[in-house]
This record gives C-alpha cells, structure tokens and sequence, in this order.
C-alpha cells in the first residue's frame, strides 16, 4: 500500500487549542492552506498571525490531505455532516469522542493534544503528548508522522483506549487538583499560608518519577494509623469529612 | 526578658527525619551533644557520621539548650517522660501532636519541618517549610531563630493551626497521590503507558504556582458537562466508579 503523507493541511475552529495546533504546523514547514471558524473574527485574528488565510468556504480545502476538526466535541459531528468527501482525511482532536462520529466520511483520524492549552501561555509542544488513531493503518501512520513533526511523545492508541486515558486524565488533573483544593481551602480557614505545602506537593509529583504511586503512597490510611485518622475526622466537617472518609476507606481497602 | 539562644543542642531518634535535621544541625555550625536512640546500632551509625557521639543517658544532656525528640509520634510521650527537668527546652517534630504531651516539662516547643524525608535521598532542608511552636514567647522565638538557620521557610503556627495543617498535607499529598494511582491503574489496565500523562500532571502543579486550585479547575465537573460525565460513569466500576461520583458530586457542589 501506498504511504500516506500529509503536506496540506486546513484547520476548523479558532480555539486555544487551534492557536498552538495551528502555529505548530506552521512551524514544521507543513502547508497551512487556511482556517476555517463559524464567527469568522477569531479566525482572521489567528490568520494574521500565522500568514495565512481565513475560509469561508470548505471549497478552499478540496485540495487538503488533512482536515483538522480543532473543535469542542459537541461540535464535531455537526462539523464533519458539513464537509464535502475529498481525498482529505479528516481528524478530530478530542479525547473523549469515537473515530465514528466522523461518518460517513471514510478517511478518518484522530489527533489528540493530551494537555491542557490557554491561549495566552506559550506550551512547548515538542514535550505535549500526542495520540493518534486512524481509520487504517495507512491513515494512522500518515498522522503519526504527522505528530512526529510537532511531539517527540507520540502513541498510536485506539478509541476504546484514548476514552478511558481520557477519564484516567480526569483523575490525574481534575481531581487531584480538588484534592488541593480542600488543603488550600483548610489553610485558607486556619490562616495559614498555602504556600508552606508547596514544597510537599512537589515532592509528590517528583517522587512518581521514579516509582509508582502505589509504591510512593504514605499517610495514616496507608499504615492504618487508625489513631490518626481519627484525630483528623474530628477535625473536618460538611464535605471535607465527606472526602476524607471515601479516600481513607479506599486507600484502607487498597492497601490491605 | 532574655532572649534564649539555642546552641547545644541533644537529638533523641535515629531515624530518617533525625539524619536530615541532625545533619542540619551539624552544619549550621550549632553543638550537637549527642545522639541518644534506643536501639544503639542506628545511633552509632548517625553519631559517625556526624562526628558527634551516641548517648546512653539523659545525664549527657544536662548541658543541652535543646533536646529534639525526633521519634514517632507514638513514642513522644514516654520520650519525655523519660527526661528528666533541667535548663534544655524540649521540643518534638510532629505535626499531630500538641506542645501538651511534653508535659510535665514546663520549657517546651515545636519544630514541624513539613517535608516526606528518605534516608537515602537528599534534601535541599534550606527550602523544606519549618513550623515552631513555644511554650513561651521567648521559647518560640528561639526556636524561630534556631530553624531560620537551617531553612529559609519559618513560620511560627500553634497546635490547633499545625493539626489542621497536617491534615491538609494529608489532601495535597496523600490523597492527591491516590488519584494518581487511580490514573495509574486505568493506564495499566488499558495498555496505556503512564508517562504519558506526565505533562498534565506537571501541569496540574505548574498552574497553582499563579492561581488558587479552584481557579485552575477544569473538567467535566466544574463545566457541569452531564453528558461527559455519564460516558465516563459508563466505563468505570468498582471503587473507581465510586471515588470518580463522589468527587464529581463535591466539584458540581463547589462550583455552582
């Protein structure tokens, strides 16, 4: 089979993620043909800045090798209906959403950022893991070439996959940024200033360089210092205590 | 009323917390009497390496400013009990427990460094956080002056505050691990190499450095994106499920 390589490349959307995708494609010597946004001010703002041109027309890409749907995932599917076949490939770039919502079209792909972007902070891309997935092995190979031009972290995994690192994400960031959410907020409560954890929270995420969470997990739960957790429950209410008690049971059961 | 100067100073404990601060100690160019621990063999051990020597009776601590009682949490208590009253301020290094336990000794404080210690794995101790406690002004303010030797981060915080801290260390660091471990396991189950979210979870921490851990908050929860949600509800089980509801639960109540 022939390789698939993928020189042109027309971007929909003019989000945060648009900005660094866009300007990381510019950046590879790759052919930006244009972009493409509903509310076309965003789009001739990112235009400008990448020197090239803004899209009214899906007509402008019927010479693309990729279409890179840049997205929210509720927009997806309505992006894609919209689109004419063409021998472009068309990829989405969320975590959460199935090669399949791209139907009917047939060369699709996925092409998934796995970090969080604002607009106004620079991100090293080169360091941004990329996860790509292709409706065959050609395509899947033709983005990971692709990726390999913007990310020196790039895997192939599949839907099912890229759904549940999607959710393992959820844990990794939103909820353990909760977690210090509730230590912020007790100091907060006790005059005490947050910044006296800040050395402790970097030693949490250092120490899983090396070895795994499991192997780095201390604290009372862990030892079942049931003496301790007892101490700490009488001093937490209302859905601090809630936390507690759910993450110490878990940590309990986890470490038998 | 005199200013106390703390300059001979009698170490209890041998274990990892007491090699770091006694190294400390040593090279601030304080006087370390002795090491007293009960089981000589990690004693004589320290006390080489410290050039310092390894004491068998409190007698050899009459001299001392300061007795540190750098032992477990359990052992605090009869550690002091132990001592006999003279001139030296007693003082342990829990974050749990109150200035009481030290009783009957009248001269007593706390000196908290609030860092994970391994035996075997240096620490920068000028940068590790160090919370002292007093029973008297003049006692806390010598132990400020006796920790701004060792750590460019003193703070002076009372027994209700330091618990309080202890339990919010436990959130920042314990439980914020365990959600790592949530994310761990999901990546191994489903074939995912865990490195791959390594620059989240760098970023996770990175953000908090500029704003508070509610304004850093992102995910399905705090959008209140039902629809995410319940696609992820769908593909955990067991205590995953359980921990992934209740934190979406407390995130959707937090941020309404």
């Amino acid at each position: 089979m022939n390789k698939i390589e993928i020189q042109k490349i027309g971007i929909v959307g003019a989000g945060n993620l648009a900005w660094h995708i866009a300007a990381g494609i510019n950046n590879s010597g790759l052919d930006l043909v244009g972009v493409y946004n509903r509310t076309s001010g965003k789009a001739e703002e990112l235009a400008a800045r990448l020197n090239t041109k803004v899209v009214t027309n899906f007509n402008a890409f019927r010479q693309c090798d990729l279409i890179l749907l840049l997205v929210k995932d509720d927009a997806i599917r309505e992006m894609a209906a919209q689109l004419q076949q063409s021998k472009a490939i068309i990829a989405h770039t969320s975590g959460n959403t199935s090669l399949e919502v791209l139907f009917p079209h047939q060369k699709t792909g996925v092409f998934y950022p796995l970090q969080t972007f604002s607009k106004d902070v620079a991100v090293n891309l080169n360091k941004v893991p990329i996860l790509v997935e292709g409706s065959t092995d050609q395509i899947e190979n033709g983005l990971y070439e692709l990726a390999s031009r913007l990310s020196k972290k790039v895997y192939k995994i599949n839907s099912q996959q890229r759904r549940r690192l999607h959710v393992a994400a959820g844990f990794a960031n939103n909820f353990a940024n909760h977690m210090l959410k509730q230590a912020y907020d007790i100091c907060e409560e006790n005059d005490i200033p947050f910044e006296v954890l800040s050395p402790l929270i970097k030693e949490t995420i250092e120490k899983i360089k090396t070895v795994t969470p499991a192997q780095a997990q201390t604290g009372p739960a862990v030892r079942h210092d049931e003496k301790t957790i007892k101490i700490h429950k009488d001093l937490l209410e209302g859905s601090h205590l809630e936390l507690y008690e759910l993450i110490t049971k878990d940590i309990e059961r986890t470490y038998k």
